[in-house]
């Protein structure tokens, strides 16, 4: 077989030259947007795979959304399309439960979700940044409605065992306080004469002005209890109508407590692009994006089908697959092209011809990380109800790492399904180590130190755990080191007529954008080779 | 008339006290969580009115939603309820205007909006705050669906004239490179010994790392161009998918520049109570909450109705109004009480029979703070699909002072409107001094500098400027000095058989929680000193 190099990487000039200068202006101003040269109007347009020579054929592995991206493009384009998928369902990590679904993990652990009637729980990817175009173009084009997630929220709580005595502290007050706290050093330091290097007369009058603005500080640069810190921390008597109590003042965290409790490590949120608002989620799941792929595609889509073994050779590819379920005889899938989404964690199981390049990137980014996730159903929306916590997240020390709460049904009657943990790593391994039912007691055991309702509210839950589903193998790959940089580009190219794609594919790892521009990005580039080697169908 | 002396203020307790004793323990948790004294469960019980004398009548003046919240209360608890109200719909300042919708200002500007179907704008109020119980309340238990609101929005931009040449920078930018510059700061103070005095060596050390966690520093304490610096403001080149090109690193903003430039100015939105997550806004205009309790209550309201004097004796009151639009000979209405929700600008223009200290402090609130908003529909969502800005909020130290962008349609093709203009103060006598249709091209004038796609995109507009709304005549209170404080008690405090409410008797001035819990504050002590003086109907 062959192992067909392609260039080396290029600038981006060079590489939108070639593209220019392959497949005309639509798809130049196509690739121009992706990359955000056009200013930031990018990614209106559809990819352009026009000119497909007629009869052509693809075989499309994995129906994550990847998978689902490729086999909609291409089959548009003109291509035929076939797609093998392991799961008795399309989307991969794009997956939302709800009440009546069951599944089984490796080791046998089998669920059956026990949700009321419209809560659902999304296992894999909750989170669409605004950033996020391709999916979000996908949405627009298939017209998946989508609401807004809150990231943050700054009556949620921040938690640390270590820290107040185990009391959780409202997001807004650890924000605050920090950043009064810095302010008022900032300030001290300048009016000491402290940075008279570093700033000149100008800038600390402009800074002192900045850190008293900023930082709520007195005329005398302090941060302490005032009328102006309860704006922005929360009152400690709040404002009310008529003859209603006068507002009393809160009372601000001790610095050195604050600064000591590590708290403040989860402002970063505050000011992390990749969790920034404007943030969204489909309407009812996370599956609505891969459902809306699918629809357009299921005829070429077959289920339960397990790939065994990848072979190619000059003229086309062909993969063996069994019945996901039963094994048996194992069938022959034959196609001119293959793109392959395949997670690394399972591919790297799988003989494949290809060259060594490929096979080393494919072996390098096993096993994957591990992670597990747990949705907890509760009889009423205490966290609404008494906590005043509209969606966003509580952080915690605790293994569950977090607490996310429903966009849905906000300020209405009735349950709700939270986020009652997400763990990485270590803690996902203990988690995992516990049959399902113990995983949910044990997120209810340690949830009910930042939220003491869970104990009396809570009714059912389900837990993923990643590296136990059988067709991840984990939640993404780890790439320790430097071996992402070194292999990336190998895992990338194109080999003899197979591609990969997914987001181990992408500079966006564990993002859906990452599996969807890798898609994107393999198809147009399988379609260059395609249209100007004139290949026409095969055999 | 009489004058009739209340307590003077008191304590918190001692208010909860005198409650529990008139009213029981229902009324005493109401209470109590109205004044966020049981944690933060508050607020979920309607008030408890039990025990109105049968036939005892209030008069409510006005519609807003201060009066709507009392008619709804009173009618509910047995009260015979009468409403007057200047206009020919209910909700005052919680307004929407749609397409075909008409409304003409002093001065005789008259004004037809042109939005599509389903297209709206707020003039008044369009935000609700997590932590305004009362009006959350009344939309949950009136079935109002809320959407989110994004207040802020990392990518929108914020604008000064006189910094970067005029050109708009990204909210993300500035706040990223503001803090790293903080932090740099500081952290070069600490490390120089410049605050040895102020921090102990463990605060020092902590301090450091908060500085670089937070602030996203290099190993020398510097904030630089970096992958961990873009991970907070954004890159140069995002990572894309495949063999897309590489990453390239942005440049953070000049920190002298930056400093000089003011535009920090905008971050105080980012820690700003009022302002903060969750925010909210009713589906499809904030008039829904009007038109919700005016369903519960319309059989009671006396559209077009204008009072033109109001008087009380020892028996009870007795309104007199004019026909808004002809006016002609006064009617009469009397009842037993009287709740009046007329705004101080406009009730200080009216005859009425209370003591003293009433008619001083509704005198002192005169006149309202002008304010101008505007509308602007556009023909496609250039703000979405060209710069990625969905809802939230670009600023600029322009006359407009803000563009907001709409949560409704977000990621779908098709038009919107915009806050194009929110001016206060001598930029709204600006606008004003223009007929409508000239403020709104200067709306698009002047957005034009950030948002260059406007007057390609414009199709129509409307402007509401409050102090000319003959309902109103402003926007809220400005109660010069320490004029509220010192009116504030004999304003809210009951004269004879006369109560005050609306936002103007609360702490939460311009904002609909105020009138809402002035209302409820004022029914309240209505409703107990009627049961407490075992008052039956009137006459």
């Amino acid at each position: 077989m062959s192992n067909t190099p392609e260039a080396a990487p290029i600038s981006r000039r060079a590489f939108l030259g070639r593209i220019g200068a392959l497949s005309g202006a639509a798809v130049m101003y196509q690739a121009m947007s992706t990359l955000g040269f056009a200013a930031e109007s990018s990614y209106r347009a559809p990819i352009d795979l026009s000119g497909a020579p007629r009869g052509t054929s693809v075989l499309v592995l994995g129906a994550g959304l990847a998978g689902l991206v490729a086999a909609y493009e291409l089959s548009r384009a003109g291509y035929t399309v076939k797609v093998l998928e392991y799961n008795q369902r399309a989307g991969g990590r794009c997956w939302t439960i709800r009440g009546g679904d069951e599944f089984t993990e490796l080791g046998g652990f089998r669920q059956k979700c026990e949700f009321d009637e419209g809560l659902y729980f999304n296992p894999g990817p909750w989170r669409i940044p605004y950033h996020h175009y391709g999916v979000l173009d996908y949405a627009r084009r298939l017209k998946v409605p989508l609401q807004s997630l809150n990231q943050i929220n700054d009556n949620a709580w921040v938690h640390s065992t270590k820290a107040f005595g185990g009391k959780p502290q409202r997001y807004r007050h650890v924000r605050s306080d920090f950043k009064g706290h810095v302010a008022e050093l900032l300030a001290k330091s300048v009016n000491q004469g402290g940075l008279d290097t570093a700033l000149d007369v100008e800038d600390r009058e402009k800074m002192l002005e900045a850190m008293r603005t900023w930082g709520i500080l007195d005329k005398d640069y302090r941060y302490v209890a005032s009328r102006a810190v309860d704006g922005s921390r929360g009152y400690g008597v709040p404002p009310g109508g008529g003859l209603m109590p006068k507002p009393e003042l809160s009372t601000p965290l001790d610095p050195k407590a604050l600064l000591q409790s590590g708290l403040w490590k989860n402002l970063v949120t505050d000011h992390d692009y990749e969790m920034g608002q404007a943030m969204f989620q489909p309407v009812g799941g996370m599956d609505r994006i891969a459902d809306a792929l699918y629809r357009e595609v299921r005829q070429h889509v077959q289920f339960g089908a397990k790939v065994v073994g990848i072979d190619q050779d000059d003229r086309g590819v062909s993969v063996s697959w069994v019945d996901a379920a039963k094994g048996g005889t194992p069938k022959v899938a034959t196609a001119d092209w293959c793109l392959c989404t395949i997670p690394l964690s399972i591919l790297s199981q799988i003989p494949m011809r290809v060259g060594d390049a490929m096979q080393s990137a494919i072996n390098a980014a096993a096993p994957y990380v591990a992670s597990t996730k747990i949705g907890l159903q509760f009889k009423r929306r205490f966290w609404e109800e008494d906590d005043r916590i509209y969606g966003g997240i509580s952080y915690t020390d605790l293994p569950i790492g977090v607490i996310s709460y429903p966009m849905e049904g906000q300020n209405l009657p009735g349950k709700g399904v939270l986020l009652g943990g997400y763990a990485f790593g270590p803690n996902s391994y203990t988690f995992a180590s516990l049959d399902p039912q113990q995983r949910v007691r044990e997120a209810v055991r340690l949830g009910a130190q930042i939220h003491p309702q869970y104990e009396k509210e809570f009714e059912n839950g389900v837990s993923v755990a990643w590296h136990r589903m059988p067709y991840t193998l984990g939640c993404f790959a780890p790439w320790p080191g430097d071996t992402r940089e070194k292999h990336y580009e190998n895992l990338c190219r194109i080999d003899g007529r197979i591609a990969l794609a997914g987001e181990h594919a992408s500079r966006l790892p564990a993002w859906q954008e990452g599996a969807v521009l890798s898609s994107l990005d393999a198809i147009g580039r399988m379609h260059a080779r395609i249209t100007s080697t004139g290949e026409k169908k095969n055999g």
